[in-house]
């Protein structure tokens, strides 16, 4: 019975893995007139894996491995296979095959139309599609029982989490973000002129690829390859890719961005081969998965020690830009703390309020309080009070983001926040048990980190929920205090 | 019922050219431990294609549709789908999936063995894998009706063609081959030394890439990476990429295998788009779409006129190799015919006698003459007797394809010569219509010929046999005399 339960769930894997393939190639080398058919090809296989997933031969399998799961050890890999596969199977059930189809075409849709709109700041004609996409997630959500309308949205993402808890969660966080970003933006920020020139994207590559190698990227399972707007996909545990985007005028975008899906790959290459082909070898909720990309990408690699081994390194690959930078002068340049518009672009105090603002705003869409139509200005109130800025396009506004483009409003933006929470939490309690960690990091070693990372978080992929592992690894529940502590010690001072 | 046929024939175009797309990132960009997850995909794309293709409903439809079939014009697209999918489903239900499941476990397993065995000249323990394989390709063949027990298998990739009508096509080039083999090889072989050398990796390809697209190969709806073994593929119409291998030290293999592979594409490129994932949507036969890679790659691309255009831009970007040799000499040296042992290397006029030596040894083995133990000695003795040299290995004597180590023994070469023969008769037939081509290729020219071949073959998929296409673009049936005119009148002085 468990074995049947693995073939079945190893063809709904094959046929997930291929779609982002298909995924994948379609953002890297596909020729611009393959986009119709590979749509198209891409809802075939969607909705072959979502058939398959939702069989009701899955529903009798489950409840007949019910007696063998209370047997077993509930911590044992069966067990929390059969445990989260009966979870997501009755999740997947609660959603009829027509209301995934209609969505998923409506996704394609609007997501095409956002790709048009946006550059040409046309909100107008994006706006009918805005709000059937905003009428799709209502009628989503509806179809599981909630508190608030968004529950069962940042549920898919980020499973035990409600609307309550991340407002708790964010307004815990806010009350003391908000005081430290206005000290740390009253100050003259840091030169990062230096990181503006002339960078062959070449070099920038060699490069990145020279440190995500370093902390751990396995290259024999995985592959860097260029593309618009960078992600980390997987196809099998021994074939994580990453992508990056270059900007030759800009030293430090593909760079972080690489490490920022190098972090995200590492959880995904760490998981324990064991896990292969099941619902289990994925990492296990958007916030956990987050907290990896911003740990590698921020707490490791903005960090002082960090550079110590590697400034001299970049220094030799671009000697008349950093030649005459000194490294204290290249730290403070990429920890430069300024307001700005862009969520992506933004430094890491601020990055939390362009993520609240998201949030808050696709609540009150979702409770009706907010229109549409009233979108864009509620956008710009909402960053002049909280960034002391506005955009006056949307293209650099409510447009932004790709997500309400591309799938449900809610649910999408909070794993963001509760990764750079949860980033610091991990991080302290590796640094309590490792002892002199920013000496390896001085060192340029990065192999007692993963292996802690790795035993504590990646090897276990989506047996625990995102709540256990927390209190495994940390010993700890869900806190902001080690990220703000994070944050004034870097930043206050 | 016609658009039930079509949305359950693009199902399965979906799920084949998604397995399309697995092999292609397999060759060309997939990291080494994504293999075993890979060859799993794989297998579960091709069992479900092959499962919704043989499902009882599609028999159905097409039964239904028998009426409509006779009130339609047998040329239009419809008469032709339901025409074509008959044939093929009825080809299709008559294998069990049982034994679909267990072969192509058997030819996974056997080509990874040969790609050890062969490097390591091992044939004694890829034996028992290959009688297996000639096992397997007889009960294949035993699933049909046959005079000869390579019919069904010839049938699978040239509809139409028998054993015993391939053997007599092949015993009427040969009587006229051989001598003028014999012939040409006694005069003192034209010097090509001059293509050894040193040619970087990025100039083959550029070169190549101006080439191809010159010819027509649309870089919109195609692209061109770098592979071990060049293919051509295709996920839709408007994604048909072909692949190449570079050798440094070899300025010619690039070039010509682009060429060739550009020549399978631009016969799918070239199809109507209206006939999109159909089994229409793909080349008519493995001889026709040989006829037309080797139509571009030696009618064009060996000829004189050809280089007329492309030696000084060929020179331009290799001028230490190339500035002091004359266009007559290039051409000459491109065109060398000299005996050899491995058929991908041979010339023009040599290539069929290879052809010839593996399409009568594996008619030896199904009618059980020729033991695959024999094989070794019996592949010494014909390349002794035939090309007048024989391989101290098997490496490069009986495992140098990879046809029989990859699918079954026999129905895999005859298509090349077929293809040979073909291209001379169509190139024929579109100069006689087109008057000035020589004059068009020495001016770079290459509309009018495509446009021919895209009129007369192309366009039409898989809409009628290769017979038909022979006659309804040459007014002739299938001959040897344009192919002999050609090499006659290429060679022979």
């Amino acid at each position: 019975m468990l074995s049947e339960l693995k073939t079945l769930l190893a063809e709904v894997d094959d046929l997930r893995s291929s779609a982002s393939l298909l995924h994948w190639d379609q953002a890297t080398y596909m020729p611009s007139q393959g986009a119709s058919a590979r749509g198209r090809q891409l809802a075939t296989l969607s909705r072959l894996a979502h058939e398959k997933f939702t069989a009701p031969r899955l529903g009798e399998i489950l409840d007949e491995l019910e007696s063998l799961e209370n047997e077993l050890d509930p911590e044992s890999d069966d067990a929390a296979l059969i445990r989260v596969t009966r979870r997501q199977y009755q999740k997947a059930i609660r959603i009829p095959v027509a209301f995934e189809a209609k969505f998923s075409a409506h996704t394609a849709q609007i997501y095409e139309a956002w790709a048009k709109a946006r550059p040409a700041n046309d909100f107008a004609s994006i706006r009918p599609l805005l709000e059937k996409s905003l009428d799709f997630s209502r009628e989503l959500a509806q179809f599981f029982p909630y508190d608030h309308i968004a529950d069962p949205l940042i549920d898919f993402s980020d499973e035990g989490m409600k609307a309550e808890s991340v407002r708790a969660l964010f307004a815990a966080l806010r009350a003391d973000l908000v005081p430290l970003v206005e000290a740390v933006t009253a100050r003259t920020p840091a030169d990062d002129t230096f990181l503006r020139g002339h960078f062959a994207d070449e070099k920038q590559e060699a490069f990145a690829a020279q440190i995500v190698r370093a902390v751990g990227y396995d290259f024999e399972r995985g592959r860097m390859d260029r593309t618009h707007h960078p992600f980390m996909t997987k196809f099998s545990l021994g074939d994580v890719r990453i992508t990056t985007r270059a900007r030759a005028e800009d030293a430090t975008e593909l760079l972080f961005g690489a490490l920022h899906e190098a972090g995200h790959a590492l959880y995904e290459q760490g998981i324990a081969r064991n896990l292969e082909a099941t619902p289990l070898a994925t990492g296990t909720s958007s916030g956990v998965h987050e907290s990896q990309s911003r740990l590698w990408e921020n707490l490791v690699g903005r960090s002082r020690p960090f550079w110590e081994h590697f400034y001299p390194r970049l220094q030799e690959v671009f000697p008349s830009q950093f030649g005459a930078v000194s490294l204290e002068a290249f730290v403070a340049g990429i920890n430069r703390v300024s307001r700005s518009l862009i969520r992506t672009d933004a430094d890491e105090l601020t990055y939390n309020l362009h993520v609240m603002i998201r949030f808050d705003l696709e609540l009150e869409m979702l409770e009706g309080k907010l229109l549409v139509a009233d979108l864009p200005e509620a956008w710009r109130a909402r960053y002049q009070s909280d960034l002391g800025l506005a955009s006056e396009t949307e293209t650099n506004g409510a447009m932004q983001d790709v997500h309400w483009f591309s799938g449900t409003v809610g649910g999408a933006f909070q794993g963001y926040t509760i990764g750079n929470i949860l980033s610091a939490q991990f991080y302290a309690a590796a640094r309590r048990e490792i002892g002199d960690l920013e000496g390896q990091l001085r060192r340029g070693e990065f192999e007692a980190l993963r292996e802690w990372l790795t035993r504590n978080i990646y090897r276990h992929g989506s047996k625990f929920t995102a709540e256990e592992i927390v209190r495994r690894a940390t010993g700890e529940e869900l806190s902001t205090a080690p990220y703000l502590g994070y944050l004034r010690g870097k930043f206050a001072s």
